[in-house]
């Protein structure tokens, strides 16, 4: 799994900050996570091959979370796109987005799919063989959701050695990576847990922006490998965070402690801060494992 | 009179080139011609104060046109501005902006007008004491105008020396400037033409991005000083303007020609060119006094 920080300011413009969107990869997706203004030309900037993505995920309709993904998507006609698109977000995205291409007269050449999101539980919005994709309903001036990709557990790991010892014919490994017994070539059964290591712990990421303080999200969110939460403010604006419902770093770190995962970073940062170092050193007072979002670096998860 | 480029690229994203939006500063005014994405970034970059725009001419709904306009507004919106903004452009703008500040529950604490236009005939669409803008109808896939702006004829300029000869008292200066003969201290009447001099000529640009080949604009433009006439293509892709509706180089200049302007600047370029330099060089073949856009650079008028 490997995400792409393509802007993590939030929205007031400077030449040098990008607001919010992000690159997910896993398990062969592209995912792309908030899409704020100038989104297609950050894609370019990080050499993704922008063609590759399939799902859209917007967590609300905030300008600096979506402005960018009209654009994005009349690039994709120009580009004479064929490849199906989906866009996952908030109730009235689809209107806003087909008004502008209806003004436009710009028919999309390729089928896009909106599903529209109104409920305030965590609900499963995307799942294949090997990924599932969850909302983190949030609390914001408008109806918001995070989102939680979690790859599913894997296959068994064949252990070669010991199939080659106990004389299985090798053609069996598809059906021993599901975690089946097998028959050898003298007629013995072996048991699959002889012949195979456990698979690698699933890997999962969540992405919490943007939100006031918000505990209810924990349990969804619980054990979770990377956490990537919203902290617009240090601790000498907390004040700002009641009418704005965003939240300052040692918030955000309260929620990584709480919800037990193994690294937290941080984002979101309002542009009235030259030095963002301090937010890593705030949340560091409450958890240990912080790193900082800038525009344009990638993560290994 | 003076114009900042701010973008001249035509759609399709590049690291490096943006798309149409200028700055024409004139008599006071700040107006803002076209608005594509990251317009309000790349105002930043080249230091205006964008507090200042008041008027927002839109030439048409195509993206590269018109997406920065939200974004720039939800800015004003951030910024807490008060002052009135005006927005030009054709009919559906209003629907759309509108749609999005709802949708984000952003709701607009200052005087937010739109001007919508749907008339195929030129027409006057702003006009103060000193300054006259005036719609230029043209070609293109969808509703979209250019358009002309005028200085008015200013004052007549006041000869310092031949108001003290002829023993008039500077009290009248504002009377003199507007014309009117005045009577001088020793109560003999002085001719206006005697202690005046001619105004400057009014000097007048014409925006006219996007469009096919239309000679039909050339009465509203004959004669403009400065002409700012789009050139998607180069010579060798002629054949690509009647499906887009865009010019070449070429007959941008053979319009120049026609209307008998006196500069002509080249811009919307197509972003399949790695050197634009050939467009001044086809474009001269048919008219002399041609300037490349560039983003970022500010032509004196």
């Amino acid at each position: 799994m490997e995400l792409t920080i393509l802007g993590c300011y939030s929205a007031t413009p400077r030449p040098k900050t990008r607001p919010t969107s992000q690159i997910l990869s896993i398990k062969n997706h592209l995912f792309l996570i908030d899409c704020g203004e100038g989104t297609q030309v950050q894609l370019r900037n990080c050499k993704i091959k922008f063609s590759r993505i399939k799902h859209v995920f917007i967590s609300h309709l905030h300008g600096d979370h979506y402005f960018g993904l009209i654009g994005l998507i009349s690039t994709f006609l120009l580009l004479g796109r064929e490849t199906e698109m989906h866009i996952y977000g908030p109730k009235g995205i689809k209107e806003v987005i087909m008004l502008q291409l209806k003004l436009g007269k710009s028919w999309v050449n390729f089928p896009l799919t909106f599903h529209e999101l109104e409920s305030k539980d965590s609900e499963i919005i995307f799942e294949d063989e090997k990924v599932i994709v969850q909302t983190i309903p949030l609390k914001h001036r408008i109806y918001t959701n995070g989102f939680l990709f979690k790859e599913k557990i894997g296959d068994r790991k064949v252990d070669i050695d010991s199939v080659k010892e106990n004389h299985i014919d090798i053609s069996y490994c598809q059906k021993i990576k599901k975690g089946f017994d097998v028959i050898n070539e003298k007629g013995v059964t072996i048991l699959n847990e002889n012949i195979t290591f456990n698979p690698d712990p699933p890997k999962s990421y969540a992405f919490c922006s943007d939100t006031q303080f918000y505990p209810a999200c924990i349990p969804i969110i619980k054990n979770t490998t990377v956490l990537y939460h919203e902290s617009s403010f240090l601790d000498e604006h907390e004040h700002l965070c009641a009418a704005t419902r965003h939240s300052t770093a040692k918030q955000a770190a309260e929620i990584a402690k709480q919800a037990n995962v193994k690294k937290l970073i941080l984002g979101h940062y309002s542009t009235r801060y030259p030095n963002i170092e301090k937010f890593k050193t705030e949340a560091k007072q409450i958890f240990k494992n912080v790193e900082l979002a800038k525009d344009g670096i990638v993560f290994k998860i």
